[in-house]
């Protein structure tokens, strides 16, 4: 099955107790795209300047990413600069350059209308509308948000939400969205304003996925003991694509799955964390994503 | 197989967003020792005041713990009184009354000299040393310390952490321990300061072990997502007694009874929010229990 991803396709600036890139290949569509891809047929629809390169597009076409659906705008691209102290789960932003990206205005090609998945990833809730009006036929639409979003936009939000499947968010969002402290509290508030299944990450602690069905019914996945998070940027969104991409490759979706899902978007969001920007995404092998996913397991699971 | 436990017997004050309790029984050896007695033979070592009514003893004798150990000392018992806001991971101390534990000097009866396992709660490492040179035979022996002890007696520690089995500490502790942020880094450090065994709680989000023997290795063993903590006052000696009971229940320990003893230290930990003081472990019966240990499975296995 294909996934289509809608949002960002950037360059990064980060900085990290490990060390410092300048200018990196990133984005949530980027990571999204890349990661889901180990999976599944993935298209995205994003925008991009001119010092978007042959090189760039290559990340992704070398992945099999359908990038017919990025739109090209004179300018630069997206640009966002970040540091990370050692509290590794919360970035503290330098600068943000929004270039093309400030009239981004979506449009999924024709070719992508028949997607059977659909990835709104965090931008104005409007546009991620706007993007899953285009393929109302998808039978699974996932999305991201964060707390800008949550607290400007709140009324746009909402209507977002309504038709949405699965809502990827963290603790401290879900806690904004809701307004509930307690994370089952929250999940259960949440679970009543569109989402069937809402997952909350929790950082270098896992994530914990509610069901609207049979009372929350949780499941909670590991996040991997690293020593070393070379640089946390994209893990959420890596998270997402592996989540994502699992659900788009079977031939049915039920508990089990959603199950799955949960802990090969904890594999891959911890591959994300290995090397700046989408460097460990780009060598990765599918044989690397198994025997990590046993490696979740093992860390998990009783004898 | 028996576990000995040495700790504070006191009085609590608890004040959380569910509501508030001026005095009840309380203090780490209680609350260690009502959760492992579900799994195994407790005897306690302690010290009260006059204030420590029948009834008081009488929570411990039903549920089989020998109270032989508890010295019993003109003057007050141990008062803390604390106040927890919606972040339920952190106490605020509003007044620590140590009356009689002040001069509390340890000391094990006769009969306890056979235990086959101790837990030296969170007191004075000296004082845990001196007990733990008391029973020097025991199979295994697990510790438990705070901020203050790694901060104000750094070489205490170091001494009886030499001889011990198994640390049971949260987050802030390992890295504060350990100087190190990354826990896996903090858990290799730790592993080279005595203990075989180092289990580091996350609060809400589980609990990770890590182990000397095969390059670490860990094991996560989740929490229970709970909609309402009424009072986390006791979850880690109730962890610790749960983790401890069972390890001393089994015929031989190797790495899948570790496991296991992870679950089941959530398991008891989860209990012990549930209700003010030790009201919930009061209560419990061996079958909830096991149903519990089952709801952590489903929580966090694949199929």
């Amino acid at each position: 099955m294909s996934i289509l991803v809608v949002g960002s396709v950037a360059f990064d600036g980060i900085q990290t107790p490990s060390g410092k890139v300048d200018r990196v290949l990133g984005g949530a569509a980027t990571y999204f795209s890349l990661s889901a891809s180990f999976f599944t047929d993935v298209r995205v629809v994003a925008v991009v300047g001119d010092d978007f390169s042959a090189e760039d597009e290559a990340v992704l076409v070398k992945r099999g990413v359908d990038v017919s659906g990025i739109e090209r705008v004179a300018g630069k691209s997206f640009f966002w600069q970040g540091e990370y102290g050692e509290n590794l789960n919360e970035a503290k932003t330098l600068k943000t350059e929004l270039n093309v990206f400030e009239s981004f205005n979506p449009k999924v090609p024709k070719q992508y209308l028949d997607s059977d998945f659909v990835f709104l990833a965090n931008i104005h809730p409007t546009l991620q509308k706007h993007v899953h009006d285009q393929v109302p036929k998808a039978i699974l639409t996932g999305l991201d948000t964060m707390n800008y979003w949550i607290n400007s936009t709140p009324k746009e939000l909402a209507e977002t939400l309504k038709g949405v499947d699965a809502l990827l968010i963290n603790d401290t969002e879900a806690r904004i969205l809701s307004k509930q402290n307690s994370l089952p509290r929250a999940a259960q508030k949440i679970l009543t304003m569109g989402p069937k299944v809402l997952v909350i990450k929790h950082g270098e602690y896992g994530a914990t996925a509610f069901f609207r069905e049979g009372g929350l019914h949780p499941f909670r996945a590991p996040a991997l003991p690293m020593e070393e998070v070379v640089d946390p940027t994209g893990a959420g969104d890596s998270f997402a694509g592996g989540f994502m991409g699992y659900l788009a490759s079977q031939p049915e979706l039920n508990r089990e799955v959603f199950k799955r899902a949960m802990f090969y978007g904890g594999v891959m969001g911890s591959f994300a964390c290995e090397k700046f920007g989408t460097g460990r995404l780009q060598q990765l092998t599918r044989g690397e994503i198994d025997a990590r996913f046993q490696l979740f397991r093992e860390l998990s699971h009783l004898g």
